[in-house]
Formats: C-alpha cells, sequence, structure tokens
C-alpha cells in the first residue's frame, strides 16, 4: 500500500535515510532466524569485524546496536563519562545542538562553544580551553564530523592535533553519523576514542543499527564511568563477545545480512576509496551547480564543506520549503528542509550513500525547475551544466567494466 | 550476485524491458502457489479482465500467454491464419522485419512492403493494395504500431480507415508491444482484429507476459484457422475460460500478481489518460533535447514521432554504439543501440513505463556526457535545458499529492 | 549468501524471533523514503494509533521505539520511576532474572521475590507486601506476562486485583514481550500502566521495534521522573505527536510498512480474537503431545500454562541441548535450549506469531525424531496423533475461505 | 493483496509448482535489465552451460525458452519431426494424453499406445513395434518419464535397451518436467535425444522457463524438420549462441538469476546425487504412510513408483476431492486432484522441489486429519508414525552442519 504514490522512483535526495540498493534490499527480504543457532556467529562476527574497515580502525572494539545515531550517541556518552563530567562541544547545527541537549540531559557538564551556524568548530577555542585545563577536568571533547543541517565538516585531525598540542588525555568522541563511509575518516589516524554512524547513511541501510566504535582508551574509561545503562551497555556486549553469541539480546538478523551486502558492496565490489572519491566528485559537481544558479552555500568556508550534504541558502524573499515541498508534490524529489535557525532559509541536497551521477544530475534539474517554480530567475540547465563539467573530468570508469 | 555492479541505480532507458517499480517488485516478491486452488481464479478473472482496459476495448477477448513479444505474434498469426493465406505487412523496421520473417516461415504468403527505416508505413500503397484487391484474397493487414528500432509510431486509426473506405474484410492485426498503455491505443475504435502487447514494456513487468486481445471477428476466424498451434492456442483457453478455471497450462502467479499490481498503478492510482501525457511529455522532453544538441531524429517526419522511444541520428563520423558502451560503462546508463540498417547510425533513448521526469533529465544528461566523450561538439546543458522548458510546462502536480 | 543452507523451510519454532510471513516480507520490501514527507505521517498515525488495539486499550499513549524488548523495559521503567524508587518484583525465570537486573542497575531499589522455575508470581506474598506498605514507599509492581523461559504465563487481571484490594497505588508495569497479540491481553480492564512488547513475537516482524503502552496515569508519573533518559524518553515522543511529525529520530520505513501489514493480518484477516484462540489451540495440542511422549512441563501448574512457548523437561539422564541440536543439524528445526537454571534440562517448543497447525504438527514430529535419536523411549507418532487430535476438534475453518 | 489469506504458511504439496525457497526469491527480486548489455552473456553462458548437469549430460547443448512445460514439448516436437512423422507414444494419464493430443493437433502420425493408468509403458509392446518396423517408419519414440497425475515413474534406461536390441534409428523424446532434477534422469547414458522440463517443478522456481536438452542426434533432425515453428525454433537459439548474445528475443533476466540460484543450490550447496536421495527418501515415508492409512497407490506396480508424486486411491464410497478441498479450507494444505479418469478417485501428495522432512511430516499430518474429516476410519497419527520410522533410518545430517 502506497500513501502517496507517483510515477517513476523517488529522488531520495535528503541526507538520509538514503537510497538502499537492490543487493541490500535481496540480502534482507527474509524471514527470522534463530539467533542462537550455530549459524548465526559467523554472520555475526563477520560484520563486526569488517564493519571496523569503514572507520578505518583496526584497534577499536565494535558495537552494533539496533537502535538509531540518537541511541549510538547515548551509548557513546554513557559507556565513557560519568554524571558531572565536563564536556567541551560545540553547537554549530541541529545535530550537535541535539548531542548537547543529551549530554545535558545526561547530566554531564557541558561547556557549550556556541558557532555561528554554518560555520565549523573554532579550533583555537578548544586550544585554549584545552590549555587552560590545567586539572584536566575536561573528561571529553565531542565533536559532531559533519553538521547535516548545515553542511559543515569538521577537521577531526586537527581536533586530535589540538588536543595533542595540549597534551590534554580527555577523550575525543566524535559523530560520524553523515560521514563516516562516505567522507575520509581515520578512526584509529586521528586517535578518536567513540566514533558512531547509523545504518541509514553512508552504508545505505534502512534505519535501526546505531555502530560505535570504541578505543582501547574508551574501553578502559567505560569500566570507570558510572553512567547508568543497560540497553547501550558496552560490557553486556563484550561478555557476549567472549561467549561467541555476539548478542546480549534479540538482533534484527535482516539488518546483519543487510549490513554483510553493504560491506561488501563498499569495501569489496567498489573499494571504500572509491567510495569516498564518489562522494567527493559529486559533492563538488552539487557545490559548482550552486553557484551557477547564483545561490551561495550555507558553509562559511570553502574548508568546512561537506561530500555528503549541500545547505543552500535562497534569497531571504524565497521561502525554502516551498521549494521542497514543489519538488515532492510535482517531481516526486526529496529534499531536506532547513531546520532550527535556518528553517526557511535553506534547504538542502544530500548527495550521501549508493548514489550515481546521473541520479545526482536527475536530482540538480529537479531543483532548477522547482527554483524556477518558486519564481527565482534560474537559468535552467545552468546548474545540470556546471555539475556536468565537473563529473566529465572526475568519473572514472566503473570498476567492474573497464 | 552481481555481474557488472555499479554504485546507484542503473539508469535503464532502452525501450523495453523497462523499470519494475517497487509496488510490483512487492507484489511479486512471493512463492508459488497451487493454481488449482479455489482462491486462484478470484486473481486470474480480475487481470483478464482489467487488462483490458489497457488496450481499450471491451469487446475484444484477452489471452495472457506466458510468453514474449515474439510468442504474441504467433498466437495471433495462427489462430486467425491458415497457411498460404494473403497478408499485407510493412517492413520499416528491425521488429516488423523480425515479425514478416516470422509470417514467412509459417507459410502464409506476405506482400512485404518495404519502407525507409524510419519512416512509418504508406497509406496509400496500402489503399492500393485493398482496392485491387477485389477478390479479397487478402485476409489480413499487419502493422506494427510502434517500431521500437527507428522510433516510428503508425497511425492505426487511419489504417481502419483506408480499410473501411476500401471496404476490405482484412482483419487488422497491430503489433501494439512497444505503444499499449503508453501510446494512445484505441482497440474497439479503430475495430482492431488482434492487438498485443508484452509484459516487459509500458506495463513494466518482468518480461514473461504476451498479452493477446481478440475482436470477435478475430474470434470467428480463429474457429476457421488451419495453422497448426496448441500452446498460442486460443481455443484451449477458451474452454478453461468457460470451465473457470482459465489455464490450459500452469501460469506464472508471480507474474499475474504483478499484472494486478500493475493495472492498479496504471488504471486506478495515476489513471491510463495521465500514464499517456506522462509519456507524450517525456518525449517531447526528449525531442527537445535532441535538438538542442544539433542531432536528428532517425524518423523522417514528426507525423511518426514515438511517445516511447527516440531515435537519434549521429554524425557519420561517430559509431553510435560507441556512446552506449561509455554510457553503460562509466555512467551506468543503458540506452538502445541502432539494429540492422541503422547499426553504429542511430542510438535509441526508450523513455517508456514507470520513469518520471527527474529520471529522464537524468538519463539526457548523461547522453550529453557522453556524446562529449565521444568527440560530439555538445553544449553539456543544453539538451537538459531544451527538456526541462518543455517539462516546467507540461508537468502537472503528482496527483495522489494535490 | 547462507551460512548454513538446508534443503526446505527452517522450522523457527523457538518462541521469537517468529516466522514473518510473506506478506509482511513484501510490505517491507522497500528502499528508504523521507520520512519528514507529507506522505509519512498517514503511514505513522496509523500504526501508533492501531497498534493499541493489540494491546486492548483505548486510554493509552502507544510508543513504538526503534529498539528490542530490552529497550522497551528500559523506557518503560525510566519514564515512569526515579533511582532509588521501591519497586516490586518476581524472579521466576531468566526474563524476569534479566529485567530485575537491568531495575538494580537503574538504581532502583528492587524488592525481589524470587519465585522456583516453573512457577509463576505468588500471589500471596505480593499481596501481604502490599497490604503491609501503607506508607506506599512501593511505587511499581513489574511483572513479565509470560516468562518465556519456563513457559510460565502470569494472571496479570489477578494482579491487579491484588493492588485493588490493597487499595495500593503502585504502577502495574508488564513485560507482555512474548505474550501480547497472541495471549489475552486487556490493559484497560486490567488498568496496566506500562505494557509492552517487540515486534519479532507475536507480531511475527523482524526484531527491531519496541512497543510501549502507557496508561494516563503512566504519563503522569512520566512527567515527575527523575530517571535520565533521551532516546527512550516519551516527552520527546509526544512532543512530535504534536506536531504530527511523530518520530524525534529517524524511524524504519520498513518495519512501520511491515507493523502496518501486521496489523491487517491480525485485526482484519484474522481477527484478534481468532488469533488468541489458534495460539490457545496448538499450545493445547502441544502440551497433549508432551503428555504423549511421557515428559513433562517445566510449568509447575496448569494455572500457569504458556500458550505461546511450552517448556518441556527432559529426564535427568538427557542433556536437552543435545535435542536442540539435533533438531538444528538434522531436521532444520530450530527449538529454544534451556537457559541458566534449567539449562540442559528443558527444552522449548514456541508456537508463536502467524503459525499454523501443520507447521506444529511438522516440528513436533521432528521433536519425536529427535527424542528418539537421543535414547528417549518416544513411541513414533504418539505425540503428533494426541496434538492431532486436539486440533481436529477445535480447528476452525480458515475465515476468508469459508 | 492476498485472495484467500490464512496464517502460517501454505503447505504446497501439489506436484508443482512447488514451493519458492527465499534464496530464490532474493535472486529474483529485482528491476529489469538491459539484456543486451555486456553483462547479461556472463549469467546467459553460466545458466545455459550448468543447467545441462541437472540432466546429466555433457553432449547436448540446451535451450532455455520463456515458457511452460507445453511450449517445451511443442519444441521437442517441432524442431525434430515434420508433418506425418510416425511416432510411438503411450497414453498412460493426463499428461501424456495432453502431449499425445498435442502431437496429434500437429499433424504428426501417433501410434497410441494405451494403458491403465496407474501402470507404465509396456516395454514388451514397443519392442515389437520397434521390431516389427523394419522400414524405419517411425522417427520418434515419446515417453513421458513421470506421469504426474498417476505417479508412475517409467525406466527409460529399459526404453533405450528396447531400441537398441531393436537397432531402431527413432528419436528418443522424453517429458521429464515432474521428475528431471528430482529423480535420476541420465540424458547421456540413456542416449536421450530431446528431454525437457520446467522450471516450476524439481527448480523449485516459479513456472515461466521451458528447459529442452537436444542431442547432436537430435540438433541434427532439426535442419531435416519441415515443421512450422518460430517462437521455439532452435535454429534461431543457436545463431544467438554463436554470436555470444544468446536469445533471439527478452528473457526474463528475473528468471536467469532464479535459476542461477537454483542450480547453486543444487548443484553446489546440496549436491545433486543428495537432493534426488532426498526426493527418493520423502517419497518412500509418504508410501508408508499411505500404506499405514490402510490406502493404496494408484500406481499398479512397485517397480513404477514415483518419487516425486504419489497418487493415493480412496475408497469408492469417499470423493477424494472432498479430501483436497477440506485440505485447502481448514489445514492451508494444497494437494493434488484426481484428474480425468482417475477425478474423485484419487488425490495426489506431490514431494517434489526444495522440501524436507519436516513440511512433509507436516503435509502427512493434515492428509490424516482431512481423511478423518471426510469420514475414512484413519487411525491419527499411523502415517505420521510410518514416515517417520523410515526417515529416521534414512535422513543424513544436513551437509552445510556435519
Amino acid at each position: 500500500m502506497e500513501y502517496y504514490p507517483a510515477p517513476g522512483r523517488n529522488h531520495l535526495f535528503v541526507p538520509g535515510p538514503t537510497n538502499v540498493p537492490e543487493p541490500i534490499l535481496r540480502a534482507m527480504n527474509r524471514s527470522n532466524e534463530d539467533h542462537r543457532s550455530p549459524a548465526f556467529p559467523k554472520l555475526s562476527k563477520s560484520v563486526i569485524d569488517d564493519v571496523k574497515e569503514i572507520f578505518r580502525t583496526k584497534t577499536a572494539t565494535s558495537f552494533i546496536f539496533p537502535t538509531t545515531g540518537t541511541g549510538a550517541w547515548e551509548s557513546a556518552l554513557t559507556n565513557t563519562l560519568s554524571p558531572g563530567d565536563k564536556i567541551i562541544s560545540f553547537r554549530l547545527g541541529q545535530f550537535s545542538l541535539l548531542w548537547i541537549d543529551q549530554m545535558q540531559r545526561y547530566n554531564f557538564d557541558v561547556d557549550v562553544v556556541d558557532c555561528e551556524w554554518g560555520a565549523g568548530i573554532d579550533l583555537d577555542v578548544l586550544k585554549q580551553k584545552l590549555v587552560s585545563d590545567r586539572s584536566h577536568s575536561v573528561k571529553a571533547v565531542c565533536v559532531v564530523h559533519n553538521e547535516t543541517s548545515t553542511g559543515v565538516t569538521n577537521d577531526i585531525g586537527a581536533v586530535r592535533r589540538v588536543l595533542d598540542e595540549a597534551n590534554h588525555p580527555a577523550l575525543l568522541l566524535v559523530d560520524g553519523v553523515s560521514s563516516i563511509g562516505a567522507i575520509d575518516f581515520r578512526m584509529d589516524d586521528w586517535r578518536v576514542d567513540v566514533a558512531l554512524t547509523g545504518s541509514q547513511k553512508a552504508l545505505s541501510l534502512p534505519t535501526g543499527l546505531g555502530i560505535v566504535c570504541a578505543s582501547p582508551k574508551a574501553l578502559e574509561a567505560a569500566k570507570r564511568s558510572k553512567s547508568t545503562r543497560v540497553f547501550f551497555d558496552w560490557g553486556d556486549y563484550l561478555k557476549f563477545y567472549e561467549a561467541g553469541t555476539y548478542w546480549p539480546y534479540t538482533p534484527s538478523s535482516q539488518m546483519l545480512y543487510g549490513l554483510r551486502a553493504s560491506l561488501d558492496m563498499i569495501l569489496n565490489e567498489e573499494g571504500l576509496d572509491n567510495v569516498i572519491a564518489r562522494h567527493c566528485r559529486l559533492a563538488e559537481a552539487t557545490r559548482q551547480a550552486v553557484r551557477a544558479w547564483g545561490l551561495t552555500l550555507c558553509t562559511k568556508d570553502p574548508k568546512w564543506k561537506s561530500d555528503t550534504v549541500t545547505a543552500v541558502v535562497v534569497p531571504s524573499w524565497i521561502n525554502s520549503n516551498d521549494i521542497v515541498k514543489i519538488a515532492y508534490k510535482k517531481y516526486n524529489l526529496s529534499l531536506g528542509v532547513g531546520l532550527n535557525k535556518v528553517a526557511g532559509k535553506v534547504f538542502r541536497i544530500g548527495h550521501l550513500g549508493n548514489v550515481n551521477e546521473l541520479q545526482l544530475l536527475g536530482a540538480l534539474a529537479g531543483v532548477e525547475l522547482c527554483l524556477m517554480e518558486v519564481g527565482y530567475p534560474v537559468t535552467l540547465g545552468s546548474g545540470v551544466a556546471a555539475a556536468q563539467a565537473h563529473l566529465a573530468k572526475k568519473t572514472p570508469l566503473i570498476v567492474s567494466r573497464i
């Protein structure tokens, strides 16, 4: 049963949930099975192990929770910190805002650094705070790698350098929900202590898995954490890892088979480097289109540009919601609205997950039609042409078809 | 298992098989069932009845064969004609050529009228032949409504008028494989005697159903036909229709459920008139793009333009196969090659079945990139812009989302 | 990819996850969609509303969390109680044990009443505790309706009467994970304050939804609860209910469409009363088989018999794990092992969810073969015959086929 | 949409179409693709080659037609024989009857040998006819390997010996629709000239593929055959085999991917010998059950017993249709009715395709319940026990789970 059927494929260009490719749908098209059977641990181990490659870590321990990104946040915080612990975090968009809200409601002592929406974190402020914290009262620095609401990607390697330079032992907790598996993320190189993502983003799965990787240092912290937790507790998982049965409670076998298919596609078929290059290519093409339309990015500085989502600022006399509405109602195109501070002012084009050049060009052509419809003086084809010009230079032959 | 995997959706723009939408995939995702159960006739009757609406007939009898268009041709011929019977037919492209080959191999006496590839049937020649056939030795006129290899749509209403004016009783047999359900087809109004299509075209199903509608006159002819036939025999089906069990041999329940879903989408959700209008809109947008690229249609005259496939002529110094190859290898875009007489000279863009504006614009953007890659001096975005301009004027709000 | 393939269908007779019927698989076979689209709230509202019928409540508010039963427990506790609050709970099997463990780790003050495994809760003890609690220091009574590890169903109506007779205002929190939707459950009649279930049990869905219904009194309690919570917080959901967007974070659209299909099957096609009658019929047939085999139930008294799972005690010289192993390795039959205190001593037959008479009889025939294989002197066919005798009397014609 | 929904799985025990296992459903769950793409021939070649292993032939050429068994018959006859050619064939049940009807309608000169329904072919009669045919006017002997309507398997090796002993060059054409892939079939050893099957039987696929293998001698005959044919013509296929594109008209990619999965399951996972042994085991168990019920087989002599279908004769005062009806209406069990001469007198239990011991035992238990319901004095559990006794001795551990 469809609620609002429309001919043809939906162009799903929100920054998550993303398009689920057919091989993943196929892998998931199955009845339940007994997760306590002798067969199940083989599947479990394979995904628990291999998912770490997406995080580029060999040293971390991975946990696959039946939850969403919000739950993964909760797992990251409650396993490593105790109520009252001091956290430095940056509020630079809707998702960092929500994570900070969660921190506060869990009674952590959050030193919130407010940034302009569209800007990334201010490394100088961070440095100053860390250097001045001689007693090492700060227990964690929490950063959203890619702020999905504004299209801002923070430089996590630089954050690590600031911590190092300040010689500060705080844990580094990173939300990679809309980056990991799409934007270069180097958990081991950057010594991230907890990194997390959700299944419905770069992995191109349905919503339902919150994936958390914890460094040895984070695991140590977990032993001392006084935050109450059961569902999201790493310790419970570790006991079942040791027993070789892996799950303290029932997992979704469908989602695990789907994850297996997703990892096969990313790691074995396309290759993670190629996946990242594709996101980079599609993102730059999108930015070229925006420029050609005469519009600007919400992202304040190119150094923060995001390769998974582009937030586009509309002129003040246009309500960006109207663009999103007409896209859905007329062209079966799903765009992201502006949230909170930028509501009505930006719309967002997600270019994340299992998506390719022509899907993007179709979406950009659709955006042009919507811009025209709301009265913006766009030259039809202008953004598409700019994007094409970039893609023509950068798109390689498809690996399997050379 | 994928043979040549690629990221993102394939842009399937061959003129069949066409994109299978998710509701149809869902309807077909099922194990076998007993086609002799009390439940099965309900499904059978519903699709046998409703499929006639696609042909716009209330008077014909429909047959759903587990076969392809080639089998449907065979069913049309062998049920209505006897070996040696005279047929007038027009050879104007690869599919009319193949049908004529079939007629000849079945020992019918085919009066073949060769036309230039890219032209439609010559109604004057037909008229002359019919008028001069005072003995009514011609038993059938066989016409391909839409010649998929050249993008030529013949005017079946005009054929009927020629028959009427000549007062000729020949049967009118029409191949509507790449038209029925997409281009306006009026079986009753045009008094077509046998019309046929295949599941993998406008119905957006997998290949596997050859659907044949026979007028009362055709059913009468079937009683006298001396052509040998069993699998494709209408009489066997009619016996089972009468018995209320519908199938002389095992049908594919999956395909029938899929057909049910397809008919629901076309007849109830979008509406057949809207489906036809959409095909018209997408086709015109494609032709505008071709013009903007400075290329020409294989179709010799606008009166024959096809709303389901556009055959594009490339300059003599370009091999059209190269465009199709690069489309597949670099952009995961499937285009149709030129066949037989027009091999290497044309490539084909199918815009048929469950497909929408942005999918088409993505495909057109892809064609531009391929044209550039083979050295054709295309202005990127030019075709897309021309297509957008047409679509902006013609695209209505999606029915369910108003 | 299958890890341990076997010919034919797996007979999945663990007490969850349960068989997912084809209509649900079909409903779930879809890509992601934008959960912020205008279409999504229609689906959301329909399942949030209708799921309450499974709980037989009109007064409660339902919450559908992307989690499992363990998460649903957490939601029930943390929304209604504050750290240090006194709870009475009964430890009578593995799942009540785990829930109590969770309560303790959340720093509630749990008055644990240990019961023999196989027995249900002792209503006299409960009464005594409540009556003696004149200060009403007890804030909640937490009961597992159906203890899945021992096949024990507690009488929730009787618990309510005890509370009423003691005139005690404690909240009544009920785990209905393996009962709701299969065993008669009357949230409103019994004035249950929080009731919860998981998708992979009676609803016959994949794992991934934790469904919680809260009475008005529970919602009031939630306003005062000092337990930290975000992911599982009802308040966040209520804000989005009011806004008409329903989800504070991304839900799984696939699971919601699956839930829609499940509710359609249970409420509209078969009818909840018939579903419950079927569970009752299959369970009694199973118990008759156990008796015919000369084995006993883990359930100590018929008044506690469970209609969703039968735990069978094996003679002391047999390791019940061997039965489960051979069932899997030879007959592709999945049974439940004994857990914790009854490990090796019982095996469990789940008869829960979308399952019918002949599936059960096949499974019972399989159990007989396994019993024989481990050396138990079973008469082949004896249990099947006993089960058949019961089913022959009780099985009605299938509603849709009368 | 379900027409007559019922809880739980349908027990599909008709002798085809058979249960489609999940791995095949998964493989088929896909949109269309361009069958002229560079990727497609890989798939095509792999199934065209590997399907021959099911026929146990290395010398034959295989053809996979988008049709049913009836079409495969037509292909076998029209490619090898000319109108007027003499055929010896045996009418021993509904399917041999229908094939003979087809032969006659194609104007072959059929020497029909009528046999009692329930008996196999009379080798002495065959021998006598062949020996007396000194002029070798007989061009073909056509045999149904397994007559699905009566549960009779003919000895094809013996037919070959009769031909050899008579030194007769007639072609040997064998219908293996309900045998190949389930009952031992040795095309090369027995020098069968044309053998054929359908996808919806032992291969456990949906209906839609008619698979025909032709010996070199049959291919030679095809060059001389004067029967008209196009759709079913081998020559057209051979041209496309040579070109490496494989298909003269559009195939169903879904069915080919499904066939690939089916071949993987049969040849690689379970192993063809094990598949055949399983069919043998399930069939004997079924026969033991029939004996225990005090009923008899339609099969007149054990030498003709069929390992894919058991036709059970009911007492004269019972209408076998009533058993089939109650099975469907009450127990969601699909059995085969008696056809034509044995209508009302026999019901049929198919045990064919991807099915296992417990599914069969469930079905047998269901048959017992139906027998009881129609008034037959059956001892509940008796047939199940007899079947179990056989299975207990013969069932090996599942290959992948040892």
